[in-house]
């Protein structure tokens, strides 16, 4: 005979809704009753049965995480989101995304979750609208898409990007070049659209020949050095609307022979780990992702829980002065 | 009125069984009928429904990945693997695994997973004791526990390690330190042992202070070399048992004014993507990571799906010699 939560609320000496809240970990019962009904649930070797909890409540308390998973930026964004969903007992189902996929759809609105992060949303993507359509709650998380306004966390790319080019214009620099993002996501229009406003504002020209728009990786980078310095026109200063781009450019400077900051200075964005390291020291934007990344779980527990009103975090961004930059 | 799988099969004029393989992609199915089959459950509306479809058959058709998500390595695993289980119609709930965890082991335990991939085991968890005695399916890959022999999938981690102390035999050094891995990991005791055999044969000694035994993380390979240049008597060459590792010595002789590989000769193992970038030109053991990581995907599924033998898969692993080792 299968042990169930009504002989562990027996042995523990407390009402059934107090061992499932005691097992979730929930704040609401004391510390000394969770620990003793965790010891009464181990004595019988009681575990709780999250199929039967799925059918009883009609959610499943758990959470899709969708994310273009070779964007290997987003990876580091996986730990805080798992921590935070697991403190409010949700868990994350990941979901790849590649493009706008209709088996995708599908296993987002097949009722086994409760509701969906979105890191890696394109603008034109159909997939919030059709989450929007059908009641499934979500947050965009990085990146926003354009048809639907859904509850957001992001950073201020606009701001942030135009810090760089006023930094590099402080510098004296006036043929600057710029790869950007894919036009398609939101953060690759706002850092264009950032960076693009301080040149203007100052008069400087960017070079169409000198703008390259390609995806978010290292491969990116040093692809748009080359075309840059294939103009017989190169500039000496360049903002890489990612650091994967940027450590690209400084890849294909070590091959090319030259000298960053002093042939060509060299500005990236979000602040990963390894922008900080000797062989690096890349002067970037830090973009607040392991914040946000937190503060999207819990928004989007408290939308499955109780929905609200629709508002916008946004996050500000700072310029951090290493190597790269020169100056 | 909600619309039935019933429903469907009229529409498509197939049988509900049929539907229910089509929309699951059956290779039983022809690409025809199933384009039908698509297209009636698209016309009508039909969303499959996993929660209820769980209950009938008593699966889940879900897996756990369970890792450690601090350990990068790993994050290049997991689309593969995710990618293999879809194609077998299965969904990934990842798990952070953080030590031995009681938590972690009731959520794998509640059934709300089929089974599991263990990816970052440690040799004494008492994981997958716990998972054998409940009968969950499970698969090691990269690592493998001590206590159960369940099936695994990994790589011949003491013969690429000999291969590295072959090599830095072979160029002339006689004084070579190493930064090994977590000891109680299988591929930190087997990258030891395997680079202690080609020492041992050679007949030449690892002095224990230049054995440096941490984390497989960059801060690792910083805070090792720094350690074996504090003995005054520092290596001529040391051997890293991670990437990670071996990029946080590159790292830190740029910072120490060390140079690569005339100071000192660097391999690491793994051969993860940034070791081949320009900036570190690692030399290094290619871990055939992400081939591991789908066939221990589709292991795992054949396992659920019939229960079978326990066997071994083990790669091959072979050096990648770029120019951290000299020569």
């Amino acid at each position: 005979m299968s042990v169930t939560s009504h002989d562990v609320a027996r042995l523990a000496g407390v009402s059934q809704a107090t061992v499932s809240r005691a097992l979730r970990g929930d704040a609401r019962v004391t510390t000394e009753t969770q620990a003793r009904v965790k010891d009464a649930a181990q004595a019988l070797g009681y575990v709780r049965n999250e199929l039967g909890r799925g059918l009883s409540t009609r959610a499943t308390h758990r959470v899709a995480l969708v994310a273009e998973l070779q964007n290997t930026l987003y990876h580091q964004l996986m730990l805080p989101i798992h921590d935070e969903l697991l403190a409010r007992d949700y868990r994350m189902v990941l979901l790849a995304e590649r493009g706008d996929d209709a088996a995708l759809h599908e296993r987002l609105l097949d009722r086994s979750v409760d509701g969906a992060i979105l890191m890696t949303t394109r603008l034109n993507s159909s997939l919030p609208l059709e989450l929007a359509r059908r009641n499934l709650p979500f947050v965009f998380l990085n990146r926003v898409g354009a048809f639907v306004d859904a509850p957001s966390v992001s950073a201020d790319n606009v701001g942030g990007a135009r810090a760089v080019g006023e930094l590099l214009l402080g510098l004296g620099h006036t043929r600057i070049g710029a790869i950007v993002g894919p036009a398609d996501t939101s953060t690759g229009r706002d850092r264009e659209v950032g960076f693009r406003s301080a040149l203007d504002n100052a008069g400087v020209v960017l070079p169409p020949k000198l703008l390259v728009r390609r995806d978010y990786d290292e491969t990116s980078g040093r692809l748009g050095l080359q075309e840059m310095f294939a103009t017989g026109k190169p500039p000496t200063a360049v903002f890489c609307a990612n650091d994967f781009i940027a450590i690209g450019v400084l890849n294909r400077a070590i091959e090319m022979g030259l000298s960053v900051p002093g042939d060509i200075a060299v500005v990236g964005f979000d602040d990963i780990d390894m922008a900080a390291w000797p062989a690096f020291e890349l002067t970037t934007v830090r973009n607040p992702l392991k914040e946000m990344a937190t503060r999207a779980a819990g928004k989007l527990v408290e939308l499955i829980e109780s929905p609200g009103t629709t508002d916008h975090d946004v996050f500000a961004t700072k310029l951090v002065l290493r190597k790269t930059h020169g100056g």
